[in-house]
């Protein structure tokens, strides 16, 4: 516990919102081996509840699917990948957070599409036709995986209609529209399914203001209210990559917290709030992504996040990632958490360690988060501070002094490290050369270089707690954990007898 | 052996030309984990030595990628996805039998594509970019999986290129050009690599012909020639699916075996000749592939298409196909040996009881193979014959009669039955309704009904032959095996005692 | 349900008793590897809840260690191994229903052993030192798996102290004394874990009287009440087997119900019920456990020893199995479900078709078990009437005419066999000539042969019901489940136009 | 390469005699999952061609199994586990060098036995029976896994009969009687079997002259030579444990070269010379083995055995060993390069590094071993001198300053290291407070400390050489890899614009 015991507000319960979903590349992805082994690695050691992405109902999918038979023009609705993805989601243990679109491309009234992949982003020709989309889409589900499951997934509404890129013309009214037809579609199969949106891009809340009132007004149900989160301003663009700016890291919890202002009094005031999508940077091909800085800015905003919202999704778990087409290289700025081939990233560790955390919040910070398991273990993730603006490096080395409880006579501390040095496979990926296709053998040493430096030791355990005195490297993030020894050691061990030397 | 005793040519060597490659879809399809697992099933059961299929070089590969920078226009070739696949090839045991193209997009002179999936067939804008390309390529693959692995791939140019829908206009000057720069620059990376084509659809052999005099008057090198075989009629559309007529399974035979003829005399005379593409319809949606009536169809083919051609290979292992789309129902008339979700089709069965044969020709017949394996084990091969007229339904029993060496005074035999009603899921999915996305129960009970009958029995040996006196039903294909029985039953055995009986 | 719907009491709930506890070899058997291939096997298709097996204190598992330290002796209790297979019993998802016995060497007061693995079965030297290790033992446990997790941990104490093998001199009055320390040792520990006794072999259901006056005279601890089942007769040896009369299946049911008679007025009249042990034969040689007969015996008794008992414990899951030392042939009429290498016996079946079963008990006959699960799929176990005395092999056929309630036009009807030719890899084995130590292919052909046979097809429903006309072979054993067809064909399928004709 | 550049015979070949064959507890034990995960994990990081053990025909195995008939005394040879064993091994990668003994209990001619596991160390009854028993096991395993394998095989006759415990008396001529018996059984199944011995503790060479002599003097075939090499003084016991004192490393390679000089000019000098057992205590039960002393004692020996020995065989892989009994603790001095539960000890670390070097030796000196890969990567093993009298604790720091040859402008540097802190379990073990069974947290924290600290980094080229200047700590062993670097990072590449900055 720090110090100042400014935590006499403690005991309380550390809100793990930060794991409640993760973003994911458009959902077609899913139907990948490295995607899969990618996220049954990330379900091992971290373990989320949800996972959010694109394009459920583009024409990857094969849902929509128009055909004449004897003169007469009919649909089917196909489920062949959307069932592959959704029993892939489920046998590793993450449920869908539905997100509905984009346009299939013969249900679209344009021909405007976003991304590589081309994800129709145009109003449907028929609204009706859509409705019989959303219908037969969840009713499906509810057959297939049963009401008291699909009850527990959130389905939102389109994505970020707030942006020309992502709805044409980012037409209000008709986000309105849309909203309203998928909502009663929704609750036609089940009314105590949850529906939500708007999903707006950061810096629109006023979406939120007419959200609520559209809603009110003509008595739409909405179950959940979504947003996103980005901290980085414009692209500077590079072959196969950008540069940007990043505003400092509380920035993010800002935006997270401004909607619960925002919509006090209306009727969304009381719902869920979720950040369906947050990161750093909004691009799939910044390299800030893939650094210990990225570990040690996003720290501050896990430890917090879960103050101001009911969860915050990290846009992505995986670099297999597609909106700006194949990436051309290992490290390439892609959101994963794991590059392709489940190389770990610092941000990833950083995810790790906080799954590593218990349940009870002893102390919060500014560079520490402290807390206890059930067992008595008392879990520390620290994390230098960093200098987003990029006119220092930041700090070469921060130091950390917490006093512990601990009931014992001694304790064993474990502390994993990471840093530009250590847990950092970008690193070793740049001396080796940056090779863009590394051979087995470099991909190898990339894994082995990924995982974090470890060391233990032993601290007397004094007044019943334990003082640590953490010295972190420039962008290191820890996870310090702290538990009681139980001396075994029978009365005859004996170091010094191991080379048949006489008893001490 | 067939009482006719007609095998006196024996024994010889069963060639087995029919497991040297088989067909693919895409091969960015193989980055899915459907797909890799239905490999890995696959080659543990049937084991196939190459595997081919379009794509390598179409953007969903993402391999050209070219950039500007500083005002200059640049081409990074980028092989992130064609190791994956290639990694997971190797992985499973099985090498790739490379297709080159189809053309980059970025690359491409013109706009038609093909497939749902938009394989650009356009000839290149630039033959030296795409020289570089092909240059790029194969070094960037010597360089990671070593010369002397990549000197055993076949490397083919284009595919089906007498075909509009597959080489703009079906230019075959324009194909020449392409195979003559391609040639020379895979030979540049390494004289030994084996490259070859034309790769023609069925029905035009004339093209070897002139692709003959083409090479021979350029000097242009070639270490194989391909084509493709398939014997079905035009396509009777109706939604998502097609009807066809097929001509008689030796029309396939005769479609192997005439390139053989037509270049006698020509400088490809002696060049391994490889059908890289056979099956009886040329489409992904006639339901004829996934039944009984199939393999029994096939059977002859695969007995004796090793008599005609170096290889024939089976278009494809899996339903995981996309050319017409995403496919709307299990069960839907893809290629594949296995649909989606692995479910073994009648077909699947035919090539593994073929794996299950020995080397040593025993006999062979219309309706018959016999085999040897080294250990003693006599394996035959027996099938029904179809009408694949339609006219009737064939014959709802055959008798298939043969005597068999033996060195043994009884012998124990085993035989397994595909028909209409074993080893043949799609009969059970029409009785279950035809679901179109099955729920994991009906899967399983798919899974079940798709493994073929089994039963065993002994039989004695006389004169050093076992008599086989094998009846099948409609369509029936099977594999009986025949093994000395070496008798360990101890004196005191004696069923009679189970339940405390005297001795007998 | 059966026609003279006898069945007027139903819906009830079909109890699960029969998948309450499975019997295994010494626990130390629990560190081998196809022992855990094996549990792993069984709880995938089966999923029992408990396991019970002897030895957990024997010197095998290294648990009571005496050394001398400085003149004085002392004792170590160690759990190296227990560890080790409690650790898989858990990861395997079952749960230990733990016997303390027998006797660790050097805490005994005599050498009388039992078993090939001389299992000594003596009193303690010293009772005290005998409720120290149970103690330590059971606060071990608790340390490690959670006190929640160890009170649903049944603990018996000691294994047929009846019998003088099993006990020396069966000596009551020393047994008494045994569980009177060993059940004050448990509930020292925590008051709220279950220890229970007596673990009497069949026939000597006098000790329940007495051990009920003795738990009640000297308020000694006891929350459950268990003992055993056999219906073989006297052992007729030859060489590595013997062979038994057997009584009527119904005498199992008979010996599960009487100790509740007996109990009746005493302590431990409300107790739960456990036959520890139940099987045909006591001899782990006895041929009869690998045949089809045995399983068609046990069919009633599974069926309906949930009347009588809390829970009924085959004897043993596997035939890795040492009493009568290490088994000389695959098959050599072990107790298990399953041979070494996991060669299902059709008693394997019997349990894995009960685990098909639904919750809702619609009927229950002689010959027949009929349930619904909650999606309305019904299931029928039916099997053949056998003949335990020997004079006849049993009826060759047996009809078993039912009609079970179906909400649907027509209806799925899937059926598995197992009988003297199929799911019978004994019959195989011996065809082959009984080796005793198979070959890997031979090893193949008896895992194909130990699945039940399948078919399948499609019934009407008349006035909301399927009728069922079930014809069984000798011996046979049978699963049947029918299921609403939902036809999802499409009005253009049309089977007589599969290779190119007209529509019909 | 060292700076004396003493290397001018260089290149040569590094042989591999140190991977050739290790140890293992006796082979019943084969039959457990812990072990087969532990010899998996072997297999996968180091890779032996051959595994020997104890025991293979003791009464664990249930080889030798007489009975009667009719009066009359059998004997059956049963395969049962000896096949599950030698299944393991091979689908392991690894073959038996097969060892024959001990007595099983009914062949014995008398009941003195070794070992907590009590395998009987008499000569057979019958030398006839013994014959039939070597021939009926040894033609099983031609006949199971096909005589070109089984030649492959090296036969080891017994074990250490020059010491009363292991061989009753320690009679030499019955030894002999033996042998010459064994080995013409083992020809009589086929002349090219190989067969060995005498497979002697240290100290007793003189037993190799008597065994030439015997073997020309009768004519007895003999394929290889055998004996045992440890290096610990006598045993000064504790509880569950002992210390000694350890002669210097190069003790252990004079015990290695002896043979070579005692045989030279007899029958046996061209023979091939394994060390079938080396370590340094020849006790389970001495912490030594689970030190980073222990890997840094005996890396000059695995750098140099392959000079004087076909084979030096570590004894043993694994803790799953219980010839002093079950374990008690989870370290507690065994052989295993592997605890149970497979944490690994710093000895497997040093093997694992060997397992990393190249096939080409450059350079060869009293602290370290340079080696090249045909890719060009060099590696380099260097270790710590240590004091094996333990008079002082060995130097805390000691420098190796190497030149290695490398074709590149610059090099990537990856170092692996092991010391008293790092790959070093034990330590965190002894940290934790020794806890004998760990709970599975703690077992996760011992494998997380068990793995080498790694750094990496870049250095230049100079004149084609690399110059490594490595600092070892106390007892360490390091593995340092150079390859070269291909520099692929694009022109843009600038880490000071990751933030937005200005290029530089």
């Amino acid at each position: 516990m720090s110090p100042g015991r400014e935590g006499s507000r403690f005991p309380s319960r550390f809100p793990d919102a930060w794991r409640h979903c993760v973003g994911t590349g458009r959902v077609e992805l899913a139907l990948r081996r490295d995607y899969q082994d990618s996220l049954a690695l990330l379900q091992r050691e971290i373990g989320f509840r949800y996972i959010r992405g694109h394009g459920l109902l583009s024409d990857g999918m094969g849902v929509y699917r128009p055909y004449e038979w004897q003169g007469e023009r009919r649909v089917r609705h196909s489920f062949t990948y959307v069932d592959q993805v959704l029993d892939a989601y489920l046998a590793l243990g993450i449920r869908p957070f539905l997100e509905l679109g984009f346009m299939p491309g013969e249900l679209a009234s344009g021909d405007q599409t976003v991304f590589w992949w081309r994800g129709n982003v145009t109003p449907p020709r028929s609204h009706k036709e859509w409705a019989e989309l959303v219908r037969a889409t969840v009713s499906h589900l509810v057959d297939r995986y049963g009401l008291d499951e699909v009850r527990t997934w959130p389905i939102e509404v389109w994505n970020e209609p707030n942006l020309r890129d992502f709805w044409q013309d980012a037409d209000e009214q008709a986000y309105h529209r849309l909203y309203e037809v998928t909502a009663h579609a929704v609750k036609e199969v089940d009314s105590e399914l949850q529906v939500g949106g708007p999903a707006i891009s950061p810096g629109a809340d006023e979406w939120l203001d007419r959200f609520a009132e559209f809603v009110d007004r003509r008595d739409v149900p909405v179950d959940f209210v979504s947003k996103h989160a980005y901290s980085s301003g414009p692209a500077q663009h590079v072959p196969f990559g950008v540069h940007q700016t990043l505003a400092p890291a509380t920035d993010l919890l800002t935006q997270f917290a401004s909607p619960r202002e925002r919509i006090k009094g209306t009727p969304l005031a009381e719902l869920p709030l979720h950040i369906t999508e947050f990161n750093s940077s909004y691009r799939p091909d910044n390299p800030i992504h893939d650094t210990a800085f990225h570990a040690a800015y996003l720290a501050p905003v896990l430890a917090a996040g879960g103050d101001h919202a009911d969860s915050f999704s990290y846009w992505t778990f995986s670099d297999m990632f597609e909106e700006a087409g194949v990436p051309t290289s290992l490290f390439h700025g892609g959101f994963g958490l794991l590059t392709h081939r489940q190389v770990k990233k610092p941000t990833y560790h950083l995810y790790a360690f906080l799954a590593g955390m218990g349940d009870e919040l002893l102390a919060r910070g500014d560079d520490h988060l402290v807390t206890r398991h059930p067992d008595g273990r008392v879990t520390v993730l620290a994390w230098a501070p960093v200098d987003a603006s990029g006119a220092t490096p930041g700090p070469d080395r921060h130091v950390v002094r917490l006093s512990v409880p601990m009931r014992a006579g001694e304790a064993f501390v474990r502390r994993s490290t990471v840093d530009e040095e250590h847990g950092n496979a970008r690193t070793a990926w740049q001396r080796m050369g940056s090779p863009r296709s590394p051979r087995p053998h470099q991909l190898d040493v990339l894994h082995e270089a990924a995982e974090p430096a470890r060391r233990h030791g032993r601290l007397p355990v004094e007044d019943g707690r334990v003082a640590l005195d953490l010295t972190l490297a420039r962008h290191e993030v820890t996870l310090v954990e702290v538990s009681a020894v139980v001396e075994e050691a029978p009365e005859w061990a004996d170091e010094q007898r191991l080379l048949g030397g006489r008893p001490t």
